[in-house]
């Protein structure tokens, strides 16, 4: 299934029809800020990498350079894929251990933006805990280090890459997105594909949002019938909402929130099961952690799981998979996922669903680090499908 | 000492001899597993590329490229091993850290191979606490990333090495092996040579069996008579007793199990003193690991302890040494040793003894890093001496 | 301001003429260990190293290659700092965890300084809680590595760089004076400059003396007229008091010790006030953390804070300013400070003294990783204006 050097050119040449200049030197935040052609280039470029990749052409563009890694939060998979998609390119990763329960202030953020910048060619950030605030820290972490580099501090300006903030999860959106493409043979067939993005069952507590956020917000844009659905009480939030709807009227889709998951399933092409916390329940939570009342915390974990556990027949049953299109939706999940049986008594998912799409969950997964790398390569080069050309050209091997 | 490129060319000729076809794209276990010219060609890629690097000659065959590890035990020296080895052919280190305590699922072990596998070229695995587990445990990994990739999810399938499991350990026991050759003057001088590997005292508890395994495993191939000696009830795996009486067979030395260690040390060549925990305790503790009884693990340790202390006198004595032969067999330890008087009251070895033998261990212990460095090249190019050559030739140097 | 090719090998020409060959394959402790020539050079190697990444020229000298990095203490900055200087010539960092508590015993770190070391190019180490034995761990694994070296154990001796000891903290110190160096425009401008090393008060307790130290010993080789101040018992070193001493006699400046912030203040053109832990109790420190006296630590601790705060009135206040030169001192601080009102109730600084020389002090820091840079590539090139002028020559860009 290897492309060949002909459909990799291909691929250069639509890429070169796509604007990508406001993408250079540029932080990539939420995708409902990046134009359809910025979009498609990240697509692009992410498909071409990982062509070369698969044909030992070394893509390593940084003769050296730093990927600084923040995670406000503990993750094995998009750590390894921001690794990953550093080393294809030539970087290196360093990563900035901070406190997993600790909202950082203002100043302690420039300051420690620009401590770890002096070499950093591009800054990964996963804060995705507190709403309010991970974003915000992403913004202040990127204007600390525009004006590090306006004020001579730093020889270069590192771009950001959003590994998940409280309201958008981009590189998932987008690997997930990709994989779709790739599915369903094209993105012109996506037209009128039904998605369920459905809330399920979790004995665990507080997930959150920005996977719906994320999927809602990037996949109206395809000309889908996006359907939400959610117990009462596990809202999202607004804004996201009024990007998906306005998304969907743009591209001819629709977008709608269901109550039920029946509804939402009924007839689905493609269906994402997920756990999720309220958004109130985030909000609250972020208040408290702020003022450091861990009694009360405890407090609302015990409420909120209580709550949750109301809705347990929120599950992707074989029951319900049977009546989404011809019973064959494809079901995503952005792992790990809550299997019932095996990694809990409920949870999001029956075993037997689960495992019938093991390879494609696997797969899904797979194109996380070309698009994380797609989203730096399009930061760095003013030109990229001139500098992929070149790449190809010189077709230096990765294993030598 | 540094050798000439007529030497190094030496050195590739012989490989050349050497059928190394299985080994490329495949992982590395057992040492009994390989043949003896895949044995023989690990040593002889390592001291090539010792040889190269001597020269400043740049060994660096990956432009990008992940090297894994998994230590599912704390490990700095297996850690530094993997790190350099991965260094030297330009592979970049990622750790995965995973609960040291946690036995792994099936389920979550094939997700995990996966995720972190996406640009992953080899896999580093320690896992030598848990009797049945280890081995187990990468041989899952194994499947896992061959289903990956015959799946479509990875776009190759990386290699695994075994940095030590609950059965073998091969980086240790080939880097022994390669300093006992180079400490012979070759291997044509070792049949004959008497080894004992004996168990010793230690204060501490629960030491893996999988050195003394990899031991008698790998020094039986080379004609060589190999002691065993231990206290009662201080028993390894049979398998492997099994496997090392085959070797000695076929190798034309002797494998025999002594009840002391003054039968061992009688004029032995090479003593290898060692703690290890019972067989029969590993098996127990991994029991109540798995079933999660920690007060019953607490008395266990407890009757093992006090059971050791019965044997404080199997310890490697200035008057022990004197009854090698000439007095001066050469004395070999994977590191840490407990030394009495210094890391503990009683322990392993004589301070005296451990001393007088600090070079010599400090060169067995830098050969571990070349024995990996050779299982991944093998493992990687299909002709190990084409590339080899090709690498001479062109001498890169490493520091420029 | 970035620099042209004409100015960077005008700066090479200035460094060929610097004798540097006592550093090559040498170790950097101390600054009033090196020459002014060796002091000098790391300078020029700093801002020649700079000035090719601005304009993306790679000086990545290493193919391959390891820089250990050891640091006994948490460190944000410096670990930064030396995995930049450390990939910006190519070598990959290894960070070596140890008990932050611990205080080595001689012949573990000589075990463990050759095993990490096989393919180590270069150690950094941070060891600075302990006076009296940060230096002395130092030496010791310069002294293993070198007899490992010389047993045959390494193939190459790694290099080390003090990355803060005991007694100096020469990475910093020297990054504030290129700092100072660039403010002033000059190193001729440095003569009948005042600087004002003072302590200050901090509610945090035990700050390292490395920092005065280092400032004092190196500043007035510069012609400079420095002032120490502190409250009455928190003395630093004599030995530095003293290395201080002559050097202000050579070099034409003065030295003195004032008894009051206001006095060192006054009319100052640099001021960098601090707070340190008073010789005296660091020592007690070390005594009672190597006898395992933790109650009488706590006590030690108590009191310790409780003679601070008998200082608070030493902090850099706006008043304090207006007493400096034209009040405008440049004021200095090796962050993260304790500023007054941010950070901490009362501290260090006035937060609006600290927040008007927020880009001074990101600046101030930014030439720590080129420092490092420039000592590791001192310690690695024999000919160091040489292999600068290939690379300028060969002009590779860093990003492609």
């Amino acid at each position: 299934m290897k492309k060949t050097k002909a459909e990799i050119l291909s691929m250069i040449e639509t890429l070169k029809g796509l604007k990508t200049e406001n993408m250079y030197l540029n932080d990539f935040f939420h995708t409902w800020k990046e134009t359809d052609d910025e979009i498609n280039a990240v697509f692009e470029v992410a498909e071409i990498l990982r062509a070369m990749r698969e044909n030992n052409i070394s893509t390593k563009v940084f003769d050296s350079g730093l990927g600084i890694s923040v995670f406000r939060d503990n993750s094995t998979r998009t750590r390894f894929s921001f690794a990953s998609a550093c080393n294809l390119l030539g970087l290196e990763v360093q990563d900035l251990d901070e406190k997993v329960s600790q909202i950082a202030h203002g100043e302690t953020v420039r300051e420690t933006a620009n401590m770890v910048s002096f070499m950093a060619d591009v800054i990964g950030i996963r804060d995705d805990m507190y709403i309010g605030k991970g974003h915000t820290y992403m913004k202040t972490v990127s204007e600390a280090v525009q004006e590090g580099y306006n004020d001579g501090v730093l020889e270069q300006r590192p771009t950001l890459v959003n590994l998940q903030c409280d309201i958008d999860h981009p590189t998932q959106s987008m690997a997930d997105m990709l994989h779709v493409i790739n599915y369903f043979g094209g993105v012109e067939n996506l037209k009128g594909k039904k998605i369920a993005m459905t809330w399920a069952y979790s004995p665990s507590y507080g997930k959150p949002l920005s996977v719906p956020q994320g999927i809602i917000g990037l996949f109206s844009r395809f000309g889908m019938d996006v359907v939400l659905a959610h117990p009462e009480g596990y809202d999202i939030m607004g804004d996201v909402i009024e990007v998906a709807k306005e998304n969907a009227a743009k591209s001819g889709g629709s977008f709608k929130i269901a109550n039920t998951m029946e509804e939402a399933f009924k007839d689905a092409d493609i269906v994402y099961p997920k756990s999720w916390a309220p958004y109130a329940v985030m909000e609250e939570r972020t208040k408290l952690v702020g003022e450091g009342k861990f009694d009360e915390l405890k407090d609302l974990e015990k409420r909120c799981l209580e709550n949750n556990a109301k809705f347990k027949n929120w599950t992707c049953t074989e029951e319900l998979m049977k009546t989404t299109k011809d019973g064959k939706a494809l079901y995503m999940h952005c792992l790990p996922a809550d299997i019932s049986g095996l990694s809990c008594k409920e949870g999001e998912v029956d075993q037997s669903v689960f495992d019938r799409y093991l390879v494609p969950l696997y797969k899904e997964a797979s194109y996380k680090p070309y698009i994380i790398a797609a989203m730096i390569f399009l930061a760095k080069f003013k030109d990229p499908s001139g500098k992929l050309t070149q790449l190809l050209d010189d077709a230096k091997p990765r294993i030598k």
